[in-house]
């Protein structure tokens, strides 16, 4: 560090060295800590939409920071009453489907609309280091820039569980804020589309263009979840591989009982990039919310959403609880051995673990 | 109770009245009692083969009587080392696509080529008074006579965990007994299919035949399940409509992706009644062992099972424990409500309700 010094041993005067502290910065920092806003701020804040206080709230609750989780339960809780006045659109698709540019094209195509959109990511595999699916703003260049889109990148954490409280919380935040229309955007990285799918009240699932062996790649049990199989890149060269696509998993999606919506999924052909059949997707969503406001699914199945959270969340922690004990680690090693070794059996070793915490 | 009386008031002989309790039957109860064979003779039988033994031992496996646990686990556990050495095949089918007609040939085709056949049922909605799948052994006469099988009906419980628990141990017991083919037939009753698929090296699904509307009813999940969807019934005037059939399943069956048994599922046309088909199903059955010897998969996958049922039986045990207590049943309850209300988020309600029982 330089300074000045004073010394009557002094000869000449040494040349002034510059600051490496750059005072400027502590006073702004200062000023600025001064006037981080309270948390009733953020909330009037995010009631009014604010786009700032929205994105400070949504820190907070992304925070890992023990401090906030009070300030995150008091901003989730006092915007919960001003919730729930959306459509939640979960979208998913294997990398190079074209989701950004979908997602570019859907959302601005609703904000021509009159809708307020924000759009979220559910990516456990993200981290601040890594970038996470929408990490990328440059790649919805037009709906970063429109002022009635919110793009927020994936919340990161270690499991998908954090990730997808976080998600959920932010849901909240966005709607209070005024967004009627979230898309909650996932790759197919482990769990995370079950994850979406729980908190989501459409789901839509894009495709490529392709058939035959293109087909192969889809992820056990995803089929049965779209409310909507969008192929996308159907265009040019491409779209009658696509027409192909569609009649295989229309076929595919008939091999499937009646949802409990009572909705008949169905198989679209598009081409984000060229602007084609995206009015025509969201037609059909607004089919669907017709249909289950009329027989009541969609408030039964957030219902359900709700719950399953709850229970989920109990049980993640219960698991956890029980086998990041340390005793329990060695134990179930050595009972997993002797089950290799047929000197025990699955349900024996089980009596054995948990009467090592419980009475049994 | 009607005795001889001799009085000197007696007028006259009353008419002696056949007495009420059948005395040789109570000695013969007696004589059983002591009869009763001890756990040592029990394990000695079941590796020598013997039916009877096998018998008891499985009722006392099946026995809710607490005393009954320990000698459970030692008949278990004395059974391990002789077990393991047999093929695990699942069976299911919706009620009337002919599971008992084609168990009973199918079984019957197995002793004919020298197997040993046990028949095991899981069925969690049976009980003693409802019966169970197997319940009417009329319905495999053959096969009830055929000294070389071994049909036991389901064991009845309160809950699948249970039931599941009780099977995996008489699958031991019947290894153990010498019986190298174990068939374990289940109705598609909640998750019992998913059960069955985790104790089972080999999964057979039966369909009838015909097309179109009757591919509606497969559940969720069934078909990705399956190493062989065997279409049955497919004689006569059906011949073309389950032609049909296999040709849609064979497309289905595509559309997953490849096992991990790199085994690729295929569709077979039978009809148990008229014998047809069912040397080619058992074929199969033979060609997927020697892919899954020698590509270790065999071995794999009974330990990723034994680990899943150990982990199971202790979740099951974490979860039924918290949630079966008294104060979190009600406090679930205030909580659900308040979620309804919106007045508290799914996560909130989760920490307070854990907050009750652990410090969080």
């Amino acid at each position: 560090m330089a300074t000045e010094r004073k010394s009557a041993l002094e000869e000449k005067d040494g040349v002034l060295q510059p600051d490496t502290i750059n005072t400027s910065y502590i006073e702004k920092l200062k000023s600025k800590r001064h006037k981080q806003p309270s948390t009733e701020d953020l909330i009037s804040g995010i009631l009014k939409g604010d786009i700032t206080a929205l994105s400070r709230a949504i820190t907070i609750i992304e925070s890992k920071n023990p401090a906030h989780f009070e300030k995150a339960n008091t901003l989730v809780t006092n915007c919960l009453p001003h919730a729930n006045n959306s459509i939640r659109i979960g979208i998913t698709g294997v990398p190079g489907v074209g989701k950004s540019t979908f997602i570019e094209v859907f959302g601005t195509h609703l904000t021509g609309l009159g809708k307020k959109v924000a759009v979220l990511a559910v990516d456990p595999s993200s981290s601040l280091t890594k970038g996470s699916i929408l990490g990328d703003k440059t790649r919805m260049e037009a709906l970063v820039k429109d002022p009635n889109a919110f793009i927020r990148p994936s919340a990161s954490g270690d499991s998908l569980g954090g990730v997808a409280r976080k998600t959920r919380e932010t849901i909240i935040l966005c709607e209070a804020a005024g967004f009627d229309t979230i898309i909650i955007e996932t790759v197919g990285v482990g769990q995370s589309e079950t994850a979406v799918h729980s908190m989501v009240d459409f789901f839509l699932l894009l495709k490529l263009s392709g058939a035959g062996d293109e087909l192969q790649g889809i992820k056990r049990g995803i089929i049965e979840m779209a409310d909507l199989i969008a192929i996308n890149k159907a265009d040019g060269e491409n779209l009658r591989s696509a027409k192909i696509a569609k009649l295989e998993f229309n076929r595919a999606l008939h091999l499937y009982p009646k949802k409990s919506s009572d909705w008949q999924p169905i198989v679209l052909l598009c081409s984000a990039i060229k602007n084609e059949g995206i009015g025509a997707i969201w037609e059909q969503i607004q089919e669907y919310t017709l249909l289950v406001s009329e027989n009541d699914y969609f408030q039964k199945k957030r219902s359900e959403q709700n719950k399953f959270w709850l229970i989920q969340t109990i049980e993640d922690h219960l698991k956890s609880n029980f086998f990041n004990n340390k005793e329990i680690k060695i134990a179930l090693e050595i009972q997993l051995q002797l089950i290799e070794d047929h000197k025990t059996t699955p349900f024996a070793a089980a009596d054995y673990l948990l009467g090592l915490r419980f009475e049994v």
